[in-house]
């Protein structure tokens, strides 16, 4: 492993420079770990690989809290090593997933503004060690993240120890990309002041007791790339009825051709959905997300974006080089935030987003699930779905009307896990069409909901359900025994379709 | 009706003042009237009257928005008399619910919160008339409302016309009690200025555009008295239990015995669980709520809470005499705002208020009905309870265990419609006992959840479903076809109880 002192500015630091084995085994059976990463960004890489070996000879159990997934396959041999106890508050692996769903170790879904939160206040179990990814340290006592922020601030500030893990895969030009705010605690603080998308309001760095750093490790193990599949003929649908919906909202005068600032859930239909933005009449658009993916690189080289605030980047291996390759071009209109920022219910309700995320299934009604598999098997976790529907100016939710080649409807009578409530789902969008729910009653809600957005194959099945449980009435009129039936269906003979006798 | 020209301090005006059935004369079939009202208080009285007078010879339909639920049976009289086509954003009334569950009129169940946001933005229609109650009109151009707030700043802001209802029943001493503030659009405001609760922020009455007031009418018509009950077995056992628990904060040093702003849902319930707290060791408490129940007053004679902050006083007959009777004793500890202030996410978020709020039933996995009665007919809306929850530093759900003499369990192994997911819900409580469900998985939850809150009656079938999912496996274990159990057995049977045979 080259080590580049340089990087280490504080020279008093550079006696702790150690090996990433060395510092795995500090860790103790029981401990907490607050690791940096967020979808797959800036993660915390040497010490959990070297945690991951040293398993192979010894028993122990930690609880890995981090921003969000985890790329590098990391989360994976964790899950695999067998030395989880809880993992939170997000996860995106195939096996750590089966894991979870076996109840092989414990998984906490939580809305990812809260765990900061939740970490300051006692709420959760105190962070024995703080692992970050950093490019450098500074002669002033700030760890620079890299890709990403996460709840690097938090775990830094309150944890009892601090590894740093330097990583010379990364540019020393990402420094000054970062804006470090940690609010008071709750009841003494002020309000947070970021009132415009490119407010910077913190450090360039994060802040440090040095008494409590153990360790600095060097590292060039570079971010794994996204898994980013482009744009198909469905999602292109998508893209084109969210835009017709928003060209709706600027002829009634809601919005001008500027929009307001828009969240992007993470993964391929969402970003399918803001590249299809390029072709359109918007412009001067500002992104205050989570994740910046793809997309939002190809809307600030269209000239569309002119400003985009997040906590973490996430791209593909393409896409990678030219950014990181071309950084002085984009490096004046990003920041990256701590996810309690960039997420912050007060700063998403202050600036009117327009938030989009992307449901698993919506019900007739326009209960939305993001999470669970047939109502049971985690897929990745909440997110930041739910920070930003809840707060946002208008809350969208986007997926394909099918899949499993037609086998499974994502518009059911009734989600089997409901993580957004009717109340915080303004916007639904499938390939088919949207609905635009905002003062509607439940009734009004469904009829739409099939007519618009369910693919044909299931209209009749849908109608069929609506129908009886009017006769039921209600409020919101259901058939409670038959609410799941589409999902019992597809568990007994591999399809939601009903055999029409 | 006797008239006092006096309350109306701007001599202009006096010439607007005319009856209430005049007034209601300019109402036409179609328009939205925006209402004062919230839990029964400081709702306009005599132009709802006048208008269900109107029906009786006439046939129109009018969109009814509120701050929350009327009194005066004004909500049965307007249901009754058929001329509602839409109303929002809650109601409280047998005759009204009956209505909406046999769909006759339709109901949008909103957060409380957001009502004044959607329609500043125009995503809900335009409000044709607002019809407000006051105390006075000053000379300087401002409302001064009575004993709510609720939307009426807004309705006022954003209505083509408006009808002011001077009410001589309530005293001009009320003055001065108000704070009223309303953020700019969003992306063009700044920080909501609240970080103490008695912080005031605002002007002391609405301001109004004169041109726009078409009348002023006189009522002495006063506010309907709430109807709590008093404190029984069950709910001084729930008070007891939280109490333990809030115990329990300060022991684990997250809290002292001030705790934080305390804000707490209305109804029986949560009245008699806040009136427990006058002989615990807490004190110099704060209330940062919606409605302030008698047991806050208790609060403030027993020299327990030293300041609410609230947008509406909802009081029992006998403490509307004594509160009203003494007021100068109460009001330089009291403030009403707006509830889109008072049930601000950036504020609540901010105080890291202690919400407690009343469930109709939460699952064996900590998700949260508030509204639906088995999962279908409405019950009163979701009120505040989401605005709270979804925001505060600890949000509390409490109930009794069981409902209808034992036939009704309000622990499920999923309820029949979610207002609140397991992400938002922090500690369940019944008078079995409670649960702190922050920082545990599912499967932690439900064991926990089912032996601490859960009706013995219920514990052993509640058992059984658990242990029938967990073969299921999954991150929430369920068996889909079983879910609703509980509700199809209350449906056919009349008992959730199974008969084991």
């Amino acid at each position: 492993m080259i080590k580049n002192l340089e990087r280490i500015k504080d020279n008093s630091l550079h006696s702790l420079v150690v090996g990433a084995n060395e510092a795995a085994s500090w860790i103790q059976d029981g401990m907490t770990l607050g690791l940096s990463g967020f979808t797959r960004a800036g993660d915390a890489k040497a010490v959990p690989f070297a945690l991951v070996e040293r398993a192979k000879k010894e028993d122990f159990k930690v609880n890995i809290f981090t921003g969000a997934s985890l790329g590098s396959d990391i989360d994976k041999l964790l899950s695999e090593a067998g030395i989880i106890n809880k993992r939170l508050p997000f996860q995106a692996d195939a096996t750590m997933r089966k894991n979870i769903n076996a109840g092989k170790h414990l998984f906490v879904d939580q809305h990812l503004s809260h765990t900061a939160e939740m970490i300051r206040s006692g709420a959760l179990p105190e962070i024995d060690f703080a692992i970050v990814e950093a490019i450098s340290i500074t002669s002033d006592g700030m760890i620079i993240p890299t890709t990403s922020v996460g709840n690097s601030l938090t775990f830094v500030s309150q944890a009892k120890n601090i590894i740093v893990e330097i990583n010379l895969g990364h540019s020393e030009l990402l420094e000054g990309l970062h804006d470090l705010y940690e609010p008071a605690d709750q009841g003494e603080r002020e309000p947070i002041p970021v009132t415009k998308v490119d407010d910077r309001i913190g450090t360039m760095g994060i802040p440090f007791d040095s008494a409590k750093i153990r360790g600095i490790v060097f590292t060039e193990h570079i971010d794994s790339p996204s898994t980013i599949v482009s744009p198909d003929f469905e999602t292109e649908e998508i893209a084109q009825h969210l835009i017709t919906f928003l060209r709706e909202e600027v002829k009634a005068g809601r919005f001008t051709n500027k929009l307001a600032p828009i969240q992007s859930g993470i993964g391929s239909v969402a970003n399918a959905v803001l590249h299809g933005m390029i072709d359109s009449e918007f412009e001067d658009l500002q992104v205050y997300s989570e994740v910046l993916q793809d997309s939002v690189f190809d809307l600030i080289d269209a000239g569309k974006v002119n400003f985009a605030s997040a906590c973490s980047i996430t791209l593909s291996g393409k896409k990678m080089e030219q950014v990181y390759g071309n950084f002085e071009k984009y490096r004046d209109q990003l920041i990256l935030r701590p996810q309690e920022i960039t997420n912050h219910p007060e700063i998403i309700r202050r600036l009117g987003l327009i938030a989009i995320n992307t449901a698993l299934e919506f019900d007739i009604y326009g209960n939305v699930n993001s999470t669970h598999v047939s109502g049971t098997k985690m897929m990745n976790g909440i997110g930041g779905s739910g920070d930003f529907a809840r707060n946002s100016r208008v809350a969208i939710f986007v997926t394909k009307s099918i899949a499993k080649g037609g086998n499974i409807s994502s518009i059911v009578p009734f989600v089997a896990h409901v993580d957004h409530t009717e109340h915080d789902v303004d916007v639904v969008v499938t390939e088919q069409g949207y609905v635009d729910l905002r003062g509607l009653a439940p009734r009004e809600r469904a009829e739409l909901i099939i007519e618009n957005c369910a693919h044909p194959h299931y209209k009749e099945q849908l109608s069929h359900y609506y129908e009886e449980a009017l006769t039921r009435g209600g409020q919101t009129p259901h058939v409670l025994e038959k609410a799941f039936s589409f999902h019992t269906n597809l568990a007994e003979h591999g399809t939601m379709l009903e055999k029409l006798v």
